[in-house]
C-alpha cells in the first residue's frame, strides 16, 4: 500500500494554510504568483536518512526544521525572498506516525516563521530509509540575485555569525556524548536560523558582489565561490569568528571553524569601497580575508601562511 | 565519498544548455524569468527504484525519460508551458557510470524536445537504491490554469489517446514476457509523449472546465477530479477508447483501460455547450461520460450499470 496520500494531503492542508496567490496541494501543479518585476528562484535539497541525518541522534522536529532550512538558506544566499516550499517525502512502512507528525511540525513551524507556504510535493512508500527532498521557490527583483560568480580581486570576504559550532556539536553527538553538550549548543545545532534578513539587506543595499551559504563548510563553499568567479582567496586565520562551545565556552579550533559544515551562515564578498556594517539584522558580520588574482586559497596567520584546502563536509559519511 | 558533484554538474552543463533568462546549475539557486502576465507552476515527482521503476525491466534511458515526463505531464494537465527542470539524484556507489549517462540522455532528450532547461538539482550518494526527484517549473497566464476543481454537473468527460496500453505492456514485462511484446508497444510504453500541446490548446480556447493527467489510472484520477470538484461521474463503458495491444492488435479489456496507470494521457471535463474537437494537436479526444451531482462514480454499459471503484495504480507494489 501507498502512504495514505489523502490523509497526508489533508494534514498538510490543515497545518499549512495557503497564502494569497498560491493554489496548492491537491492539483497537478501548485501555482504561485511571482511579484511584479521579480524573477523566480528555485532550489532543491535532499535530506536522506543515513546521509544527511541519523534518526537515532536527533528527534524528528529538528530534522524537519533542517530539511526546509537547507532550501531557505539557498534563497538567502541569493538575496531572495522565499514564497513557497514543496516536500517530496518517501517513508518506510514501519515508521511510527509520531515521527512523521513531529518531522512535519518542525518543518511547518519554520515555514510559518518565515511566511513560506508548503504548497505541494509528492509522497511515496520508501523501499528503504526515509527520503525527503525539499524545493523552495522564491523571488528576487530582476537581475538583482547575488551570484557566486561576482567576486573580483581586491574584494573583502565576510561571514555572518560564528563558525564551527554545528560541526563540533555533531561530532559529540556522533561520539555518544550528548549529555555533555550544553542545551544552548544543542538548541543552536537543532534549530539554526536561515539568514534571509541579512541576505535581503545585502541585496537591497547592493553591498555584496558574490555570496554563497555555508552548508558544506567555509573552506569548501569559498572554493566554490572562487571557482565560479575565477579568482583566488586569502583568509586571515586570526580574524575567523570561531564559535564558542561546551561548558567552558571555549572557541572551537580553526579547522573546525573552516572545514565544519551545517552552520548555515552566509559567506559573501564586497568591494573595498563599500562600508559593510559589523552587525546586519542583529547578526554579527566579520571580515575574514580578501579575494586575490589566480586560483588558489591561502590561510595566513601572524607568523605563517599555508595553502587552504577545501575539506568538503560529507555529512555522515566516513 | 560524495558523488563527484563537479563532474556531474559539468556533464549537465555540457548537455543541457541554458535558455535565455535562466541562470542555472552552479549557484545556490537557479533563477528563472516568468513571462509577463504569467504565474509560476511547480510540480515535484519521485522516481524511486523498486517503487516507480525496476532496473532489470528497462534500460536507463526510458527511466530518465519517464522521470521528466511525470513532471511535464503535470504541467500539461494545468494547460501550462514548461520552462525549467531540476533533478535531485541519489545514486548507490556501485552503479555503473553508463547507467547514469543513459538515464541523463533519456531525460535530456525529452527536455530538448520540449525546450525545457535542466537548470539545477541536488546530488547525493544513496544509502540504498536509486532515488530521483524531478521538479518542473512552468508558467501559465494569470488565473488561467485549468484546475481539478472546476467540473460541474452536466459537463462532459473526455480523455486523450487510448487507455490501458502502458499497464498491459508493464504486466507482460513483470511476467518476463518481454520477447512477446511487439516493438511498437514497447516503444510506446518506454517513451510516452507528454500532452503539453493538447493542454495548451484546451486552455487557450477555454474548452476545459477541469483537467488531470492520467498517471495513476483513469478511475483513480477521475475520483481525484470529482473529489476536488465536489461532483460525481458516470462513465459509458462502451465509449472508453481502449488501447490496441500485442501482435493481434486486440483492444485491452475495460479494467486495464480504466484502472491501469502510466498512460500519461489527459482527462478533462467541458461544458455541454462547448464543441470539443475529436482531434487536438493530432491526438484523438474521446467523450467517455458526464459529470453528475453527488459523490459516486458509475460505470454504465448498454445493459447494466455498476459502481466504479478507483483502483489506484500502485506502481511495483503488491
Amino acid at each position: 500500500m501507498l502512504l495514505p496520500e489523502k490523509a497526508f494531503i489533508r494534514r498538510i492542508r490543515l497545518h499549512a494554510g495557503l497564502a494569497a496567490g498560491i493554489i496548492g496541494i491537491g492539483d497537478d501543479c501548485a501555482s504561485v504568483r511571482i511579484p511584479a518585476g521579480h524573477e523566480a528562484l528555485i532550489t532543491t535539497d535532499f535530506s536522506l536518512e543515513g546521509v544527511h541525518f541519523v534518526r537515532k541522534l536527533q528527534p524528528a522536529a529538528p530534522i524537519g526544521h533542517r530539511c526546509l532550512l537547507r532550501g531557505l538558506s539557498d534563497i538567502a544566499a541569493m538575496g531572495g525572498i522565499p514564497l513557497a516550499a514543496f516536500l517530496s517525502l518517501a517513508l518506510p512502512g514501519r515508521l511510527p506516525q509520531a515521527w512523521t507528525d513531529e518531522f512535519l511540525r518542525g518543518l511547518l513551524d519554520l515555514a510559518r516563521a518565515f511566511k513560506v507556504t508548503l504548497a505541494g510535493g509528492d509522497t511515496a512508500k520508501s523501499p528503504g530509509k526515509i527520503l525527503a527532498d525539499i524545493v523552495v521557490l522564491g523571488s528576487v527583483p530582476k537581475g538583482k540575485a547575488i551570484l557566486r560568480s561576482g567576486a573580483k580581486p581586491g574584494d573583502r570576504i565576510y561571514v555572518t555569525g560564528s563558525l564551527g559550532g554545528a560541526a563540533t556539536t555533531l561530532r559529540m553527538l556522533l561520539k555518544g556524548q550528548k549529555r555533555n553538550i550544553p542545551s544552548e549548543d544543542l538548541d543552536k545545532y537543532s534549530y539554526p536560523t536561515p539568514r534571509l534578513e541579512v541576505g535581503r539587506i545585502l541585496r537591497e543595499k547592493s553591498l555584496a558582489s558574490a555570496m554563497i551559504d555555508i552548508s558544506d563548510g567555509p573552506s569548501t563553499d569559498l572554493s566554490h565561490l572562487c571557482q565560479e568567479s575565477g579568482v583566488g582567496a586569502e583568509i586571515n586565520a586570526d580574524a575567523v569568528p570561531r564559535a564558542r562551545h561546551g561548558k567552558l565556552r571555549r572557541e572551537v579550533d580553526i579547522h573546525s571553524a573552516l572545514d565544519g559544515g551545517e552552520d548555515y551562515e552566509l559567506l559573501f564578498t564586497a568591494s573595498g569601497s563599500k562600508r559593510v556594517p559589523t552587525l546586519i539584522a542583529n547578526v554579527p558580520v566579520t571580515e575574514i580575508g580578501r579575494i586575490v588574482r589566480g586560483r588558489g586559497m591561502v590561510l595566513a596567520s601572524h607568523n605563517k601562511s599555508q595553502k587552504l584546502i577545501p575539506k568538503g563536509w560529507e555529512h555522515f559519511r566516513k
